[in-house]
């Protein structure tokens, strides 16, 4: 019974891991469609969050099936409980994936309005905080999520300077005001991805240190 | 022993209740000090946000240990996980409220743009949707959840209204730009209270149903 128990909650730790490296891959796709204007892409992400909508809801179910039937205790029951919350997350992530997906077929539209700098950059931070808690997860490196969590501040600022510079730009020339307000809809996704990165690092000190240390940056 | 089970899982709806009508409050606040132009209520919807991230701590805590202590099945233990989400949901509404109050902040720094019609009608809904999903889940009536589920696509509409509209005075009238920026980043935080509503509607339908409806309407 043991043996097989230690097998159940390697599987649900595998789900995950399964669902976080898809939701990784729409999140990049979607940033590739933004670059490189390949509607196609876009729309392959948008088509794809329907399986991590599916994953969600697989993983949460098992999840309550190992609680009633396991009834587990101290670190197993810890990890059931942020697997919940980490299938979460990574739906959510998948939702921004696809409104910048969204967001990047508008901007395909219209011509580019200015090489693409900030944006990428934005993106690549966001990226790594999701890679890192992650880790943090995979490796149970509660220290490493710790330092995510710093992270997510640097994303803020990146937002609100970009929202600055595309307000300017609207203001010296009402031509650009949609592709700005597209621009700034996925800069404000990114920012949303940083802080899904953020609630996962939380919730990995939460299952490595027994610590809810939610809240306590704001 | 059963006795004293049962008034725990009282005691743990109590509390959710004690938070659902901290939120609401919330976001009346927040929305009553944008149409007043009331920097001070504005002020003390951020303030007040730290009791919402108390609660929501205080109530998974809680969850957790009776997941640990008393092994719940069936029904409470459905009524236990969906607790842990739907405090999750509403400090998350709570957030909403906190980035409504911060551009009322912002709009009472400059002259009235119009009239505030849209954005009230708009929060009435949203409001509406909350308000009928805690009574789903007070009253146990998961038709009443489904029918609050089926409102959502009414405040999208009237956010994706409301945008164009704004477009449109600022490609008209740059000196808008600013507060319209304001109104529809409102409009946006109204959209997505409604869009947790529609979460908590679907965790009450699965509390009273068993049956997980997530993502069938996306």
């Amino acid at each position: 019974m043991e043996r097989h128990f230690d097998q159940e909650l390697a599987d649900l730790k595998e789900n995950l891991l399964r669902m976080a490296g898809f939701t990784e891959q729409s999140v990049a796709q979607a940033l590739k469609a933004l670059v490189q204007r390949d509607d196609a892409l876009a729309k392959k992400v948008d088509a794809d969050d329907a399986t991590l909508d599916k994953l969600e809801i697989e993983i949460d179910d098992r999840c309550i099936k190992l609680l009633a039937l396991r009834q587990p205790t101290a670190t197993d029951l810890r990890f059931i409980t942020m697997a919940m919350r980490l299938s979460g997350e990574l739906e959510r992530i998948g939702d921004q994936a696809v409104n910048i997906a969204h967001r990047a077929e508008e901007l395909n539209r219209e011509p580019l309005l200015k090489p693409l700098v900030d944006i990428p950059r934005m993106a690549e931070h966001a990226q790594g905080m999701i890679h890192d808690s992650l880790d943090a997860f995979v490796y149970a490196k509660p220290n490493l999520a710790r330092e995510v969590i710093k992270r997510d501040e640097k994303v803020d600022l990146l937002n609100r300077q970009l929202h600055r510079e595309l307000t300017s730009f609207m203001i010296e020339d009402p031509h650009t005001i949609t592709r700005c307000l597209n621009l700034m809809s996925v800069a404000h996704n990114l920012e949303r991805i940083a802080d899904h990165a953020t609630n996962i690092a939380e919730d990995i000190v939460y299952l490595y240190e027994g610590r809810d240390i939610r809240h306590q940056n704001e």
